[in-house]
């Protein structure tokens, strides 16, 4: 993994003009961050509408450019190897990238094409719940990690290129294999939406009587599920042999663990694995995670009052890791579960209650 | 359901001396709200190191009392049966209940063994991730389902004192029998706990470089795996019939999805299936779901940061319906993602942007 050392690059005049090719919601973020850094940015898209938007936006201009150094193809997945094949062609100077979510039938198919070394893949890890030009930002992709995937190919100063860009727009560049891109955003990714999924697909039939017992553990293990179902059958469909191999084993362990609940063998094998899966995942700012307490504090329904919480948290001096509103069940009040560094946490939720505040752990 | 129009009802002096049996997090955490409510609260611990606890933090008092009127049975699951018919017999006249998790096997067990009507079983869905009289809150409660499952023989008097007790401790009252709790507790809790396991197990043996792409849905899908496999353990045995009739469920629909990404079949049935069932969790304050959209805003990881955004949110007038804290990849820098009523986040960004923070949608 490359983390550049100054997470923005001043915006150099080297960089010569760039076409978009797509204009939705990941094409025109991409433009509008160029556009902010002094790129001289250049859009395409065969919906005139979606032109529009994005130029009407500011993200770039609709004339062909004379001479692109860079080809950003952000077109629907099932379109990318043919417009990415087309733009080689079309500029045989230009170096080319794409935003396609899986990356190995995309690099296979550009390399059966072209032996150029000017393709290199890209997955910009962003996104919105939104779509579409005018749901775009210049800053989408500020901190997210953005996957360049070279293929065999690629030259140097290709990816050196990509690169450049990917942190010129804020995001951290990760270069891989196609194939390991694809396993892992199977792994951590596509397969926790799947589970998402399969969990809240057991919700539609219950009695609401059921679903009024439910707290903030099953809110959280379906958010995921609420998205997009169309964009989410291209994603499996894409990427299906890297989620198969995942949810196999996901269907050995259910397998086992429906063993052990008919015949009373020890379930908590799965349980204690799934507990040290989860405290691998990197902790805040990718590092390593740091020992916290969640502090509980009430407050009511009105607006101003998180504010008013925030600013005592703040005079208090305690800084807040993460934290998190629990609705409670017919009240008008809410729950904030602040998380602090364990050491802080008992004189946070002191220093609260002498101000006033219904805070405990 | 019962839904008690006022959710506090006066301390009265008609509320004679309760007994908590069983001074872990849930007993001690009654005895304290009871306590605060000017109620004579005794307890009983096997574990003297507890009991001492729970006498020094105020709960009540460790002589037997003369006579309760109540007697709060909050031992593990597995000693409930035991000591719920030992307090029966033991106090012939007051009521009892219980905290336990599950209510099939502890209604049908007493049931077994007592004609009184005095035993009203009962379910606070509160929890914390700490355990033990020291994390004991005589808040734990407020807000939250508290489930009664009174058996077939339970008088009126008995499922009305309670109630009280629950309404007392901030609890909302909800009455139903102990399959449609057991049912319903699956559904809601068990599975998608397992779910999260399953989904945390695969993490355990990834590659870092396949963690370090993991975003916030991952996290969700995931959070719950964190809690204790042990407890876990207990509560999935204890439940496994109705738990392993939704799992088999699941275990269907995920056979499904295996063979259509093997023959390319539709995906989407599910994956709408599972939209649909997420959007049926009751909302924020158990009622309808709003139409939200999410602000981002960018706070660096300082003290008192947050509480400069939300103090310029409250001065915008715009009410925060829910937040989350979403930290990016090798910075130190957050992204706070505000959820606001839709038609309020264009000029809730506006403004933000406005005073100088880097705010888009």
């Amino acid at each position: 993994m490359t983390t550049p050392a100054e997470p923005m690059v001043p915006a150099g005049p080297d960089l010569p003009p760039t076409l978009v090719v797509g204009c939705g919601l990941i094409g025109t973020s991409i433009a509008l961050g160029l556009r902010s850094q002094g790129i001289d940015v250049h859009l395409r898209d065969a919906d005139p509408a979606h032109l529009a938007e994005a130029v009407e936006r500011g993200a770039g201009s609709p004339q062909a450019p004379a001479d692109p150094a860079l080809v950003v193809v952000a077109v629907p997945p099932a379109a990318t190897v043919d417009a990415v094949v087309g733009a080689l062609r079309e500029w045989p100077e230009a170096v080319v990238t794409d935003v396609a979510s899986i990356k190995g039938g995309v690099v296979a198919g550009v390399d059966a094409e072209d032996g150029s070394g000017r393709f290199v893949g890209g997955h910009p890890m962003a996104g919105s719940e939104r779509s579409g030009p005018e749901a775009a930002s210049g800053r989408l992709f500020e901190g997210r990690p953005w996957v360049l995937t070279p293929g065999s190919r690629a030259t140097d100063d290709a990816v050196r290129l990509v690169e450049e860009v990917a942190v010129m727009l804020g995001g951290v560049p990760v270069v891989m294999d196609a194939a390991t891109h694809d396993d892992a955003v199977a792994l951590v990714s596509h397969v926790p939406q799947v589970m998402s999924s399969l969990t809240a697909a057991r919700l539609l039939e219950a009695p609401s009587a059921h679903l009024a017992l439910a707290g903030q553990g099953v809110r959280d293990v379906t958010r995921v599920a609420g998205s997009d179902p169309t964009l989410w059958r291209e994603i499996l469909r894409g990427n299906a042999t890297a989620v198969r191999t995942v949810l196999h084993a996901v269907r050995q362990d259910l397998d086992t663990l429906l063993t052990a609940l008919d015949d009373g063998a020890d379930l908590a094998g799965l349980l204690l694995t799934g507990q040290r899966g989860s405290e691998r995942l990197p902790g805040k700012h990718g590092g390593v995670q740091p020992e916290l307490a969640v502090v509980f504090v009430q407050v009511s329904d009105r607006p101003g009052e998180l504010s008013r919480l925030f600013a005592r948290v703040g005079e208090i001096g305690v800084n807040i890791e993460d934290l998190r509103i629990d609705h409670e069940l017919g009240r008008p009040v809410g729950l904030v579960e602040i998380s602090v560094m364990a050491a802080r946490a008992d004189h946070l939720t002191a220093e609260l209650e002498t101000s006033g505040w219904t805070a405990y752990r």
